[in-house]
């Protein structure tokens, strides 16, 4: 293990994360091997896919909390927390892509994605392979979230303290299923009932950016009305982020994002962004809009106008001032927390990376 | 709260466990509030299911084995423990249920039978239903198995003994998965690899035995030595519950264990009844059997054959006599350990109640 430094930064925390979960997959892969090959194939699975991306931007933010109030303590006291603030991110997007039916991940093959290629000289059925592969994506997911929660229980750290962290991983988890099941069933629930604010809220800013920046300051046992002052940012923080995503998932960089910019359109996604369009366009532009919106078949011209739709209707703009909202108040509330000069400068440059990515 | 009694029957843990449920519950759906209706339902299913049915076996198990090594302490300090294990059960069930296609449980529809309907008015297509409903199964199952890490750190013990029955805890998980995937995958490793009772080990003996059994030990400050004889212990009445359940999956009392006792038979369940009826059958019972062994369409006549052919060849006689064998290493292991008279009769009823229900 390396000195680790006074101020993390984001390239630190990677690499002490990364090293972390080296020695945890060199365990798991030993530990499965009684039960038999079956099994150690599923943790190679898991491994390769959890190695393949991940900027550990949780366990780095946990760490940027921790050291904000922990300033001269060992900041390795805190690693089993940072890395299971990663494990649970990893049993999430694992779970969200069962739900999304997704199968690649990091720009490879997921763990369905890998099963059902697994599982092909075996099922010719491509229903019954699916089922198969997701069942042990399913399973994949179960156990990090039991390993996130177990790494957590081995922190170092007054018994009491030990358990309130226990409490925000659990809060973590308890919000971001609700969000999940929230943004599946959307289309179903009364407009406007359930707005993307509040989906970003609970799948997104809750278990991203409230759990690892409050669980590090508990862990350092900051004072109460800290905790409660760094929930109230990261809410903001969590929020701008996701209406960030949301407007590079329309108007980014492909070769960037890694994400395709038309998706959102063609599967109807209700963002922030569409919902700002449906309150600022013209029965024109909507008419326009929505022949194509939510059109699996639309052409590449429909999807350019849409883009367009979205700007010249006020909407991207809209969006735009929001997450400046969202900025101007996180920035305000990291002059009041009492830490260092430096760690506040840490917290700007944070916000810095969350919302100002290029579109 | 009830004051607890010397020697706790399964009656009382049942008692209790139902309070601490219900508590929980009430909790959990306040909780859920904020994020809105939809999330409440989700909370009233996950209710409505597990109140429906349960034996609160593994609290019960659970706090036998406290009681069995701090037996004037407070059963009361065990209690979240007791209903961690019952968390963690259902969420395997709501799981397994999900991976085995089951849309009923405890005699009434579970998340996925639940939300198939709840779904109805909203989605025409069977196939989006389906993968909405388990969708729900799958989040509602995440969050229990969090919740029962979360109630375990909530326990009042020294922080190293909280964390090693985390450590069970996670152990658990991790062995329960890797049994659940190769049970799915059974069918297409070589034949014989993996045996019916190494499923047995891992599927169930150790997250429903040695889980509840050292843990409660654990809790109770045993001795390394006694947590490693109950081990041992738990392995064998494990294995052997999971033996006499096969049993009763064949030659049960449908009106008693609420089961059929043909789908083993024509879903081709390749149990140690099964094995051994492979190893001790002519070639003739063989070709018999397999005609409708794992044939949906099998005639009752055929399936009644099966049974006779199962019991003719020796294989009921021969799991019979490996039940035995593991009931008596178990009543053998029981006298070796250091817990009073008392503590050990009810370790023995426990034995009698898990292998020898009535076939």
């Amino acid at each position: 293990m390396q000195v680790l430094p006074t101020i993390i930064t984001p390239t630190d925390a990677k690499t002490y994360v990364d090293d972390q979960l080296a020695t945890y997959f060199t365990k798991r892969l030993t530990d499965s091997a009684p039960l038999g090959a079956s099994y150690t194939q599923l943790w190679r699975s898991i491994e390769s896919l959890v190695m393949a991306g991940g900027k550990r931007f949780r366990p780095y933010m946990l760490l940027s909390a921790y050291q904000a109030y922990e300033p001269t303590g060992d900041l390795e006291e805190a690693l089993p927390a940072a890395l299971s603030q990663e494990l649970l991110h990893q049993a999430m997007l694992i779970h969200d892509d069962i739900i999304d039916r997704d199968t690649t991940r990091y720009g490879i093959p997921n763990i369905d994605g890998q099963y059902q290629s697994h599982y092909l000289p075996y099922l010719e059925d491509s229903e019954e392979r699916h089922h198969m592969s997701i069942s042990a994506a399913l399973l994949a997911g179960d156990v990090l979230i039991s390993d996130a929660h177990r790494l957590l229980s081995s922190t170092k750290k007054p018994q009491n303290v030990v358990e309130q962290a226990s409490q925000i991983l659990s809060t973590a988890v308890f919000e971001v299923v609700g969000g999940e099941l929230l943004d599946t069933e959307v289309a179903f629930l009364p407009k406007g009932s359930i707005t993307a604010e509040i989906i970003a809220k609970y799948k997104t800013a809750s278990y991203s950016f409230v759990s690892p920046l409050t669980m590090g300051a508990i862990l350092a046992q900051a004072p109460a009305q800290e905790v409660t002052i760094l929930k109230e940012l990261s809410l903001h923080l969590g929020i701008g982020y996701q209406l960030r995503d949301d407007l590079l998932g329309v108007f980014g960089d492909e070769t960037k994002t890694g994400k395709s910019t038309s998706t959102d359109i063609t599967e109807g996604k209700r963002t922030y962004l569409v919902e700002q369009f449906d309150q600022l366009a013209t029965d024109e532009q909507k008419s326009l809009f929505y022949s194509a919106f939510h059109s699996l078949d639309a052409s590449d011209e429909a999807i350019s106008q849409c883009k367009q739709l979205l700007v010249a209707s006020g909407a991207r703009s809209a969006v735009e001032a929001e997450i400046e909202r969202h900025r101007e108040a996180t920035e305000a509330i990291i002059e009041t927390l009492s830490v260092s000069a430096q760690s506040k400068e840490g917290f700007h440059t944070l916000v810095a990376k969350c919302l100002s990515r290029e579109v």
